[in-house]
C-alpha cells in the first residue's frame, strides 16, 4: 500500500461512516495497539474525534498520559488480525509482533501506525474533561494518510459479539449536507 | 412493519456499526426530525449515547430545551427522505407532512418515533457539560423498539457530500469482545 498525505478537511469521511478502527499508542519504547467502535466525529477542521476507551484497556492509561494516539482504519482482509487485538491485551503481548502487524513511523506523534491499515490519523488529546467519567478523549487529527487506491474500502462495522456488516454498495443522493 | 420492544442491553449493536440516524424531538406541538451521523455509544447499560448537533440546527435549541429526543436508524428504502430531511429545516417545513413521514408515539418521551425506520430509540438528555463547546449531548436510551424481521438491515453510513455507504454482507469471526 501507497499511502498519501491527506487533507484534513476530508478526514470526517472517513470516520463518519462508523468503521471499527485500531487505535495505537506508544510508552516508554512499548507500543500498543487496540480495537475500538465507539467514536464520532466532533468538527469537521480541525478535525476533532471523540472516542470512547474503558479505564481497564491498557491503552487507557498510555493514552492519558502521553496525550497521543494513531486511529488506523483496517479493512475486511485483516479482519481476523482486528479480532486477535481486541481479544488480547497489550498488557500481556507485543500486539504487533504477535498477530504480525507493521509499525511505521508517524510524522506528528509518537505512536506508530498500522501499516495494514488503508488510512491512518495521527492524533493529539485536547479535552479530557469528559475521561473520569465516561473514558471520553477528545482527539484533534493532526495529520492523515490515505491508500489512495481504496476508492470503496471494504471497512468493517461491529454489531456486537465478534459479527460484523462489511461495508457494501456505495450510492450517491443530491444532497446539500457536507 | 410490526416494531416490539427490544432490551436495553442490545441497543449498542444497532449504533455501534454506525449508521446514519434521524433524530426527532418536539417542542410546543410542533415536531421535527433532522438527519444525523455524528454519534456514539458510551455505555452498555443503561446506553448511553453521545452525539453533535450543530446549533445552527432547529433541533439543538429543541433538544436543549426539552431534554428529549428519540434516535431512528432508517434503511436504504427510504435513503431519498433521509437526505431531504438533511437538506431542510424544521424552521422551514414540517418535515412528516411534507416528507412523508409517520409520526408514531412514543412510550416514555413526548418526542415521536418516526414509523418509517427500522428501529427507534427513546432518549433523554443526561449530561449537557459539552454542549456549549461542541454541541456534544448525553443521551440515555430509556426504552428501544426494533422491527425484529430486519435480521440484516440496510442502513446507510454516509461518506460525505451525499455518498452512502450501504450495509453489506455479515461475516461472523470468534471473539470474546462484547
Amino acid at each position: 500500500m501507497h499511502k498519501r498525505n491527506y487533507p484534513l478537511s476530508k478526514v470526517y469521511g472517513l470516520l463518519e461512516p462508523g468503521p471499527v478502527v485500531m487505535l495505537s499508542t506508544v510508552r516508554k519504547g512499548r507500543a500498543n495497539v487496540m480495537t475500538m467502535s465507539w467514536q464520532t466525529m466532533m468538527e469537521f477542521e480541525p478535525p476533532l474525534v471523540g472516542c470512547v476507551i474503558g479505564d481497564r484497556n491498557y491503552s487507557f492509561a498510555t493514552l492519558k498520559a502521553t496525550k497521543e494516539c494513531v486511529i488506523n482504519i483496517p479493512t475486511a482482509e485483516i479482519a481476523e488480525k482486528v479480532v486477535r487485538c481486541g481479544n488480547s491485551s497489550g498488557r500481556d503481548v507485543d500486539k504487533f509482533e504477535v498477530f504480525g502487524l507493521t509499525a511505521v513511523a508517524s510524522k506528528c506523534v509518537a505512536a506508530p501506525r498500522v501499516g495494514e491499515c488503508y488510512a491512518s490519523l495521527e492524533c493529539k488529546v485536547v479535552d479530557t474533561r469528559m475521561v473520569a467519567k465516561y473514558g471520553f478523549f477528545v482527539l484533534e487529527v493532526v495529520k492523515a494518510w490515505v491508500d489512495r487506491a481504496a476508492k470503496e474500502p471494504r471497512t468493517l462495522h461491529h454489531r456486537g459479539n465478534g459479527v460484523f456488516m462489511v461495508a457494501g454498495e456505495t450510492i450517491k443522493l443530491a444532497s446539500r449536507m457536507k
